[in-house]
């Protein structure tokens, strides 16, 4: 190994990856790993060696050199109840996968698995950062113009107003370091804009998120503007954020069929929707949260990013991609030294 | 004969409209009165009664016979502080209007003026029905195939279980009368179709929807149900269904402008949109759930519809044709009946 090759090595991120997790594993997991992976990113496949290597066949040399499979001969299907299935199978593809960060062998861990099983094993495998009270669950909202973090999409159902401001130091550097967002402004989801509106959790955390000498607080919004691109990063809890997020992606469907079906009325209509079928196809791509880019976990020791079970290899690809860069940025250990500065600070 | 005598033994429903109320009020309110009342709608405008009668002119001696007005010299701005306007103003178009009905002159009340207002000026005015706990408010969603009635969208940001079984039933009285949905079907919303998903409130709530006889609970349904037609009414607290309101709307406002700004993508695809635009015209407006028919105020004695601001005639006329209906099916009574036996058998 040359020094240039060194360097790449110790330089790069390394992402472990749920061979087995998703509707269409090994065969369309692994083409993402394949797409991803290079200098810059290696991935460490888990799962059944034999089945992951027969969907390698024909990659070439180079590229398995970035590569690397760990075996793991259990797999944890979508119907399980995720704790039990993680305690009782810990040679399964997901818990290796989230060995391999407990490790510190990979910087992250992305699965197209049971969403339930994957947030349980990185819950019990890696430990909180320090001084945090509650990891949060956050995507990318493709919102025009540039993207929103939303956060927490359903890792907490039940939050106190302590655990809505770590949301927002948590999502304010994701936004940040992986999307480019320079001092990312934060909007507190309320159902009105006055500081008086809302229910007692709103009342008093955005009370919290206006103290913050860390936070750019725009302040509340409303539902619509979850969606408007008004603030960078969107935070609530997670029982309201887990129902908008899937709120909007039925939204989107229901108005993007809704827009087919009045295409098929007159002929002129008619005409018209088979000359932007294919602009609607790819919006119908474009604003599917799941497929963006996945959920991530933010809060734990180790990125964790929860990918749509019928990810395509691209959306795969993607997500550790987006995965990688985060590693680079080393985002984990920025929100460790945020959420340590604010344990100090607070009551 | 007295007012109430009227009510009761003449066939036609009596609409109280607050000719103030609204972006364009009084002209485009007076234009719906005139497009909705008839033979069986009588329409009490009330408000500044010279304003309203020039707004009349014109109008055929018969048409003329089936409309009132009340005079009101005040009018209750957008940027009032709600309860302090209701009660520095009495002589306001709206609470003239309130009064017509907490007199029995009127079975219901339309408004398009402050929303914030109409609630308080009918919380204030309109007792509640008997035994009840919280008034709710409900939207009718123009969902592909049959409408669905969602309820609470903003009148208690925060509940208890026991206020979503009020809920539950109050919508379920109105979508089986007003919308003439038979036994109709409701979904309580949640972060999982399981019992035992959800926040605490829900859970309870659950079990409460479960057990009580006069419902058809289907149980718990996610956010991508609300638009699903999944079920025909939806219950949620007033904070998250607030938020779900907006979001939708703006979701699809969002949708619909990247359509749009496909549609200008490339000649084919620029010929597409010009042939589509009249049919996503008309969809943008079916799709706006505030344009549809107004918010229903359900829990007071008398039916209140709030309307959007910027509402149209027809929406207008709409509104007060749907409220003319609920008050021929005698829905404040039936709910009042329901309650009453809620209220006896509940601990």
């Amino acid at each position: 190994m040359t020094a240039m090759d060194e360097r790449r090595t110790s330089n790069r991120a390394v992402i472990a990856l749920d061979a087995m997790g998703g509707d269409q594993a090994p065969e369309v997991v692994v083409a993402g790993a394949v797409s991803a992976a290079g200098p810059d990113i290696k991935v460490i496949l888990t799962g059944r060696t034999e089945e992951i290597e027969r969907c390698l066949t024909g990659v070439d040399e180079e590229k398995r050199r970035h590569l690397e499979v760990v075996d793991a001969p259990d797999v944890i299907g979508f119907d399980e109840e995720p704790a039990k299935a993680v305690r009782g199978k810990p040679r399964s593809s997901l818990v290796a996968a989230v060995e391999t960060v407990a490790q510190g062998r990979a910087g992250g861990i992305v699965s197209a698995g049971s969403t339930g099983a994957t947030m349980a094993a990185s819950l019990i495998k890696l430990r909180r950062l320090k001084g945090l009270k509650r990891p949060g669950l956050c995507v990318v909202i493709p919102t025009p113009g540039k993207p929103t973090v939303f956060i927490d999409v359903g890792a907490n159902s039940e939050v106190r107003p302590a655990h809505l401001l770590e949301f927002a130091n948590m999502a304010s550097i994701f936004a940040s370091e992986v999307l480019d967002i320079s001092d990312p402004s934060v909007g507190l989801v309320s159902i009105g804009e006055e500081s008086i509106k809302g229910n007692e959790l709103v009342l008093e955390a955005h009370q919290l998120l206006a103290a913050s000498p860390t936070l750019n607080f725009y302040g509340n919004i409303e539902g619509h503007d979850i969606v408007n691109n008004l603030v960078d990063v969107v935070v609530t809890d997670g029982f309201t954020g887990n129902v908008c997020l899937k709120l909007m992606e039925g939204t989107s469907l229901v108005v993007i069929e809704e827009i087919k079906k009045a295409a098929r009325k007159g002929i002129a209509s008619k005409l018209g929707g088979l000359l932007l079928k294919r602009n609607l196809g790819e919006l119908k791509e474009s604003i599917d949260p799941e497929v963006y880019s996945g959920a991530y976990l933010l809060g734990v020791r180790g990125l964790v990013v929860v990918c749509h079970g019928n990810s395509s290899s691209k959306a795969i690809a993607n997500a550790v991609r987006i995965t990688a860069r985060a590693v680079e940025h080393e985002v984990v250990g920025r929100i460790g030294d945020r959420i340590a500065s604010l344990a100090r600070t607070s009551p």
